[in-house]
């Protein structure tokens, strides 16, 4: 999603949080993504953030509502509400798939919020745990990936969907594939892209707050864990050199 | 490994601790997991734990020593040293395959420790960071695991090497897949088994420490974050319903 960033609102300065030492977040708990969530926006707000943008589905899922009430007065964006929307938008014969991680779909945030616009519209969802190891392992046209997600597309394809939300931070990597598997008739929505334009628009709408954005220095690219591993990766995803800065992070368990 | 403590050491109480709301461990830091090792050793010890088995490969690669430093005078086993001490037992070619976490091998510290005892062996090591989340998926004998096993282990196999440490914990669920692909005539060493195994020993050996363990009292099965899924899993694996309970976590970033 920072790409959609770049692209679409190339003017303002980021700071980014890659919360490395604790993630993967697809198969952790509502309650504990609560509580990382409002750390991870404390941390963020304390280096200068004037808004806030999740992009993580599975934290969206989890800890949206939190996250505004705790930071009353920030503008807080999830990456949930643009995408039901499109998906509404899209759909033709009212059956939409949703791909996500297993807190995502158990969540049933995206079956919630899209029957609160339209009742009418079926939702089948699936989650889909083994796409964000194969991505971060960069496997993005093994075969394997291939054959795993075929397997997961399966029951979807079979609802006859004629949308599908690529419900995950890491699944547009692997776009292609989805699109193959699932049918070239179908119609991706691509979560990231589409928060990212909401975002846009409100910023249109807002200019007090538009024309109090930063707009020079450098982006900033936070991690709380440190490893060549995910230097590397993020590099690939954003096709840029990428220099990270190490976010220290100290717990207490009991 | 737990389940080799309840078969070998069946009349001591377990304190277990699973750090579900930061892992998994394997593709992290030496420097963070330092920390964590530190966070999850307190824990125990504050509940009553009088000696310490480092159940994962990551986190004894990364902080036993460190841990030893913290906490003198508890006794500290670590997964690695006894898988050590097997394989050059068991080597006839001098030959041997490590396979393990991507923080695991890159540590080199079985290559370090096997030719500090017989620096003639040779030591061949293979990353293999999608077995864990297949595992987690429970894939045991789904095609595609087959498939990812054999793309792994192919490189070690064209080393010829004789024994083959199963260097991660989660991968002793995959033993027979592994010895199929690798080859049937190849020798696994299982490190949870070893090091329970140097554990009983030890105790044998330490009749006032032994005298002081806690027989009396359920086990206890601690984890940082509650999931339905890992308790199913958990369950799965030890083969008896499981009673877990909530360590919470807090953290600070920055």
């Amino acid at each position: 999603m920072v790409k959609e960033v770049f692209r679409l609102l190339p003017e303002y300065r980021v700071l980014h949080l890659g919360d490395t030492a604790r993630n993967p977040y697809g198969n952790k708990s509502e309650k504990t993504l609560v509580r990382y969530a409002l750390e991870d926006a404390e941390f963020l707000l304390n280096n200068g953030a004037k808004m806030l943008l999740i992009g993580c589905n599975t934290l969206s899922a989890a800890a949206t509502e939190s996250l505004r009430k705790e930071f009353i007065g920030i503008p807080i964006f999830d990456i949930i509400t643009p995408a039901v929307k499109k998906v509404i938008q899209e759909t033709k014969n009212k059956r939409v798939g949703i791909i996500g991680t297993r807190t995502t779909v158990v969540s049933g945030i995206y079956e919630r919020l899209i029957r609160q616009i339209n009742p009418e519209i079926k939702v089948f969802s699936q989650s889909c745990p083994l796409l964000v190891p194969l991505v971060e392992e960069n496997w993005l046209k093994k075969p394997e990936t291939k054959t795993i997600v075929k397997k997961y597309l399966q029951p979807l394809k079979m609802k006859q969907v004629d949308a599908l939300v690529l419900g995950c931070s890491h699944y547009p990597f692997l776009e292609k594939i989805i699109q193959l598997k699932i049918g070239r008739k179908i119609t991706l929505i691509n979560p990231g892209r589409e928060a990212v334009l909401e975002l846009k628009k409100f910023l249109e709408g807002n200019s007090t707050l538009e024309k109090s954005l930063v707009r020079e220095g450098e982006h900033r690219f936070f991690v709380s864990d440190y490893t060549a591993h995910f230097q590397e990766l993020g590099q690939k995803w954003l096709e840029r050199p990428l220099k990270v800065e190490l976010a220290e992070i100290s717990c207490k368990i009991g």
